[in-house]
């Protein structure tokens, strides 16, 4: 089943959700391209049974897990936007709305599901061909076959191109000999490892006839019927986690285990009847990126998932703050509401509107994935601009999750604390976010250096007074290249940059002014101080001492476009009651980005001593101004309240 | 056993650890005054079985944490410092040294351990009288009896003013009527409550012939023998935790619950022969007070544990740091150790500088405890001095404790999610921390509002500018009152002070002024939009739009005591390697606080922008001094390697 087969009428027993028409629009508003399809998914979703208890050992959390989604896949909401062989078509869209839904419930089964259909059944999909899909996709996506991504080793975190579990091609008999030639080679963390996996697609180092071939996947069998370790294959069980105990995380060690030629996934590289290696990509490095690249769907997944799991836990000590009252006060005598609380105000609004910002961004970053793995017609470029988009907003989406929910957790006290209202399995569960799919350091890095290559060319013959002009020109015009409602920005930030300190705190203008100048100035910099390290001797000292400098680049490049998208969502609005609250969120988002950063924008020279001081004030106005819609906001977020589970929400 | 019984050359079977000489060193500087004491309990602590398996569920945590904390018991390491009777006298110098050394492992034993003697012993202790100490003390430092502290309600967290519990005296038949008379009046997250307390120290509102004497405490049983609840009382369970899973903690009703006159605790306030109440403190207001205020030993000792938590998570990934190697490098072709890049250094060695700063607070903190509650001479000024300055290190170590332990689970990667590497433990454990034992922001208001009672007097028939002229005196003499080394300090900050901008940064003057510098506008000028609200038709909201300013002025009190412990601390050292170690680490600590609010800095023209960037740079030039002395700098935090029990750190 795919989405597509979801009847326009949502046909459903459960008690449909009062909401208040301020919250109805917002919710549309937010839903954005996807309103109808993610209005449908919230009527036939099977929403009973969706958290597991808390209680369950590591044994039983899997055993609920695995079954769980197994119910799910056969309802249709577990495969989803896997095709089922060689003749149908995947259904990026369908894959990535699914994951956001499981998300709504406990994270195990929507991280098993990433594992088996995104990363297991994504990369035969994607790396495998004909033989591959027809052969394994049917028994992937009805969970028959059960699969592990085995990328990672325990030597080699982040740093793929380095793996060193080697893929020998055996003329002799025709086969590959898969093998972990030290214990810094074992793969380690793998989803479906420890317990369930029967398969795995095996990343390594490809030799054919003596020579290397970079990082290849091949599909190996790791278990038999009856569980045990196939001989030559060692599983390992990393047993009791920080949270996510549902996914049987695992090790592999492959001891010279022998499959068929037929199991490399050879896409895009493979060994021919005469033994010779074959590839369509001769450069050894883009075959590598090309992969690679296939596997962004994951990345996106992920950013949503932690995204939804921020609303879920902002909507509970939100919906709480409004119920639970506090010390008594002059003219409230029965206490007052806690959402009454400048300080749980500026606790919660912020990050209420921080969520419909990366809820906007994430809306452009689904439409871009479905455009390019959904057949559209794109350029190598776009791939790449879609691969740092996703690596940008997977970090910031999902440092942000951490963050939110711990900010929910204390916002709900000693209540917050107690299992029955779910705040700590999320924040136990969003916390290796921010680790898998990418370490968010390393990703923002990637992001940053997408920034930089830019200028590499630019660079090379020109002295340091040309090439200060330059990438200044650069700057303005291709990295601040906007990713959404270009022309609408554009006249906002024209006005404003004629009197950039005289325009009011909510200008429109100002901020995306602000954020570009940030990012601008942030890189122009970087680039210089590149530059003058190419003289250095320890090129790694110099690289090194520009860390920070590389994280703020990359996060000044997210919050813009982040922003971008917030704007170009509101304008397709329809003006009334929701967009003017969506105008307030989106101005609250924005200076509360440049109040985090008025030590950067001050140090800078970018705005005065009193303006900043200004934005401070602005802040709490607006907290102020929004709070009456606190219930609205929420109710944007999409969550219906009967899905929370919270005991302190129940009446 | 208290600690005085501990033999002078600690006799132990334990490899002894092997330090480097700066290392050692540190150790000996950072236990400070105490640093006999913690040597000899390193030595002689029972440290096996020191962590509780994570896969063990509710009750097998309950059952593994009771045993553990009797084990302990029995080896003199659990009820250290509850005096036996009414004879012995309480030892709060060991009360607090072994909660301290109960928090190097698993938390739920140390809280346990908190609940059992130091809230309910504690209680019995200082608000019972002779009878109550004979008749249940002997019984509860052996925990044959365990109790609960019943002071929190649902529908009052931090605000026990307005506990609705009843204690009403019922002269018919001389004895108490304990009564809750709403749900809102249930006692709730109540340690040892939901299974072992056998009784409890019920706070509640004292009434004698219908008239009210505030809040009281009175000791009520609540299970019989076999565990089930006695006529009258409800026991609930919260069941499943965020964390510390081994506590017991549960619900608390009374319906009119019968117990003998003689089970108030009266020692502030009782029912005489004549059934009228007594009290030797009149005011009924001061008597709330002075009873809460016994109680600050809790306080002191959460501070301790979370500090400590933050060393052992800290004393991981550094330790990690050291042996695992990332992607390769020019000039490093194995790979770069993860503590050679500098943000990884700048994620660490700042926590590592703001532990030892902590620790040297808690040394002053825990002096003054012991002065005070160890029977020496004070006031009550003294006494307030010691709850407001527990109250603020509890919410500044508390706080520090969850970020630094959260960045030690990231800087681990996904190693630092496996529970068999413990920071996942830590983490979810000392999580609540932040809110138990007073929640941080309400301590936070607390510390401001001690800040601001200096004013009150002295605003009373001032007009505005006679009013800045005394508040900015008021701030220069007393409220900026030196905790220690007041001489070396002064000096310091005379020097600095004659030429701000030009000193260098690591000039230990100009830190104090910036700090000093902070807390007095801060402070000045809440004071005076306090003083402008007064005017306001809606007083709640007047004080509301303060609530970032309050907490604002409580940190930059707590953190210039801090500092000035820090620098004290130092004052105690030998000059030598470890010295100048300790000097840098306190440069970091200085500029890291000075780096984080340069936005305000900035803002309040207290530097300038050049200054604030320079500042920065000055962070990445104190790591890379700091990081060949990793290794000793943890060694210095004193947790012996073999206490961390993580997996990444084995051979």
């Amino acid at each position: 089943m795919t989405l597509t087969d979801i009847p326009g009428t949502p046909e459903t027993d459960a008690p449909q959700e009062r909401l208040t028409s301020v919250g109805a629009a917002l919710r549309v508003a937010l839903d954005g391209p996807y309103a109808f399809q993610r209005a449908s998914i919230r009527a036939a979703f099977p929403a009973e049974d969706l958290l597991r208890d808390p209680e369950l050992d590591v044994e039983a959390s899997r055993t609920w897990t695995t079954n769980r989604l197994l119910a799910l896949t056969e309802q249709g909401f577990g495969s989803t936007g896997v095709p089922e062989d060689s003749d149908a078509v995947s259904d990026p869209l369908a894959a990535v709305l699914t994951f956001e839904t499981l998300a709504h419930g406990d994270l195990s089964v929507t991280i098993k599901s990433g594992v088996q259909f995104g990363l297991f059944g994504g990369a035969v999909t994607n790396l495998g061909t004909a033989y591959h899909h027809d052969t394994f996709l049917p028994r992937i996506v009805t969970m028959d076959l059960l699969g592990c991504f085995a990328m990672t080793e325990i030597g080699h975190g982040s740093d793929v191109q380095s793996l060193e579990t080697t893929i020998t091609y055996v003329p002799e008999t025709d086969e590959f000999d898969v093998h972990s030639p030290s214990e810094a080679a074992r793969k380690a963390y793998i989803g479906n490892a420890a317990r369930d996996g029967r398969m795995a697609v095996v990343f390594g180092q490809l030799v054919v006839d003596g020579t290397g071939h970079g990082v290849h996947a091949i599909l190996v069998p790791i278990r038999d019927e009856a569980g045990d370790d196939l001989p030559g294959v060692t599983c390992g069980d990393h047993g009791h986690k920080g949270g996510l105990l549902g996914v049987d995380n695992g090790t592999l060690m492959f001891d010279h285990v022998r499959v068929p030629r037929s199991m490399l996934l050879d896409r895009y590289g493979g060994v021919d009847d005469e033994g010779r290696y074959d590839s369509p990509i001769e450069s050894q490095n883009r075959r590598f990126f090309t992969m690679v690249g296939t596997l962004v769907r994951g990345r996106v997944c992920i950013a949503s998932g932690g995204a939804i799991t921020a609303r879920r836990a902002l909507s509970i000590a939100t919906r709480y703050g409004l119920t639970r009252r506090q010390f008594p006060a002059p003219g409230r005598p029965d206490g007052v509401l806690l959402m009454d609380y400048l300080q749980h105000q500026r606790r919660l609004l912020p990050r209420l509107a921080k969520s419909y910002a990366i809820g906007y961004a994430q809306n452009e970053l689904t439409k871009s994935l479905v455009h390019i793995q959904g057949g559209g017609e794109h350029t190598e470029d776009d791939q790449r601009d879609l691969e740092i988009r996703a690596a940008g907003l997977k970090a910031y989406a999902t440092w942000f999750a951490n963050e939110a929910v711990q900010e929910a957790r204390e916002a709900c006290g000693g209540a917050g604390y107690m299992s029955e209202n779910q705040i700590v399995q999320m924040r136990q569960d969003v916390d290796i976010f921010a680790t898998f799919e990418g370490d968010n350091t390393v990703l923002m890095q990637l992001v940053a250096k997408a920034q930089l290559m830019e200028f590499r060319e630019a660079w090379k013959n020109l002295d340091r007074d040309e090439m200060r002009r330059a990438t200044a020109r650069m700057v303005g015009d291709t990295v601040i290249e906007r990713t959404a409602a270009n022309l609408v920005i554009e006249r906002l930030v024209d006005a404003a940059r004629r009197r950039p300190d005289k325009v009011a705190l909510w200008d429109r203008g100002w901020h995306v002014m602000m954020f570009e100048d940030r990012e601008k100035h942030a890189l122009e910099s970087l680039v210089m101080r590149m530059r003058a390290a190419q003289k250095d001797a320890d090129a790694f000292e110099a690289m090194n001492a520009m860390g920070d400098h590389i994280q703020f680049v990359a996060r000044a490049h997210v919050e813009r476009t982040v922003l971008e998208a917030f704007i170009a969502g509101i304008d397709e609005c329809e003006p009334g009651e929701a967009r003017e609250v969506l105008e307030r969120l989106c101005t609250l988002y924005a200076l509360q980005s440049i109040h985090d950063d008025r030590g950067w924008f001050l140090e800078h020279n970018r705005i005065t001593p009193d303006r900043s001081k200004a934005v401070g004030a602005q802040l709490d106005a607006l907290c102020r101004e929004l709070r009456p819609d606190a219930l609205s906001i929420v109710e944007g977020l999409g969550i219906p309240k009967g899905w929370l589970h919270a005991a302190i929400l129940e009446d």
